[in-house]
């Protein structure tokens, strides 16, 4: 069976960056989006926020059932202490199916453990959040670096399935953590409602193959008026700035 | 209606301290638990990962028609940006009904904005985390101080329904932290399997009314032999510290 790794990369190769965020909650409303999208994208992103547990299954089902090459990340950003991972990750993984999930890093990775040893599994561990008050903490001093840094250095050195997550809102900071990070996969949300700027996360965040990054929009496409068009429109545009980096 | 704070404040006028983390996500089992210790607690933690969102709702429900006056931590650790936080106040407070929750601090306080001002609810950020591993990010220096300790800084100025979570595994940092937040709610986990110090979490983290305390037992009542005994137990040590304080 295929990881979560080599189901991204696949897509990377047929130059898909774009997932998109599924953030309404209704698996009606999730089909639709999916049967228009499906050849564009390379992941789903269902937010647990907005979700119950029957109508988060049923589309987790449906993307696995008819697109099984489209990996799902599901954005929980969970994080608790080692024994209570462990029912997140039979919750996440084993039952619903998800190939990946967000983390908070602040337990550090002794308490990821359940999450790290899932190699199968993706594990995006928030480093900078796209959220206008991201910095208050995430950008305080820690010696000569800034506390987003060291959690990026830190992650980096966890293991072979972990990504990251950069918001598109802070471009510069997107830079200074792929230098940390080398080609480790960075979820970047926020491009569309948020507001991020595509063309400098691009060049700013590829990795040495061109590849690593994970563009999320969720509104910004969601609740556009024609969402394929949204998301054609949206690759066109990262085609069109991949043809000059 | 009486707030959170209010339900909080008049189980320590009753010298009721503890409060039972529910780890086992079986409405039928949480119900025994409940029958044998509800005069005896401050209030109930039921842990979010490990419930299924039925099973959930019925342990809540349970607690709120039989014994209203007890309140419910949601102990969820969540924390997303502003838009999807909105989603969780939703789905936490208003649909299953608990009285507070428990949250991380990354995303900082503008994130958290949502549940900020649900000045009827209780939201407990985070501080420093029962786990071995727990120092990794919250003891790195900045400036002068620790992570931890910058983060209860922060968290003692935004709001009035605040409360910080402090593991009962780190009682001189509990000390710190008290000294930080003032009379502030603390809630301290991993008292029992976790093998936190009692009588050093009752002398260190105490608020200037002998109160502010919420010591909370998981593993080690509800799958002790006699859950009952374990509480009344654990019940009577802490009323013999508190004699001596």
């Amino acid at each position: 069976m295929s990881t979560f790794l080599d189901k991204l990369k696949a897509k990377w190769e047929e130059n898909k960056f774009i997932c998109i965020g599924l953030d309404n909650g209704e698996f009606e409303f999730d089909k639709s989006i999916i049967d228009q999208t499906h050849d564009l994208v390379c992941a789903y992103k269902p937010n647990a926020a907005f979700y119950k547990e029957a109508e988060l299954q049923k589309t987790v089902d449906y993307i696995k059932s008819n697109h099984p090459d489209i990996p799902i990340i599901l954005d929980a950003k969970r994080g608790d202490i080692g024994n209570t991972n462990e029912a997140y990750v039979k919750a996440i993984f084993d039952d619903l199916g998800a190939d990946a999930v967000t983390v908070h890093p602040y337990l550090g990775k002794e308490s990821l453990g359940p999450f790290l040893k899932r190699a199968d599994k993706g594990i995006f561990v928030l480093v900078k959040t796209s959220n206008p008050g991201a910095g208050e903490f995430q950008d305080l001093e820690v010696g000569d670096r800034l506390l987003y840094q060291v959690v990026a250095e830190h992650v980096k050195n966890w293991g072979s399935n972990l990504g990251v997550v950069v918001g598109a809102t802070y471009p510069e900071e997107l830079k200074k953590v792929r230098e940390i990070v080398g080609d480790m996969p960075i979820l970047v949300p926020g491009i569309g409602a948020q507001g991020g700027n595509l063309k400098a996360v691009i060049k700013n965040g590829l990795n040495s193959q061109k590849q690593g990054l994970i563009i999320s929009s969720s509104r910004g496409i969601i609740f556009a008026e024609n969402p394929r068009e949204a998301t054609q429109n949206l690759h066109l545009q990262i085609q069109e700035v991949l043809k000059n980096v």
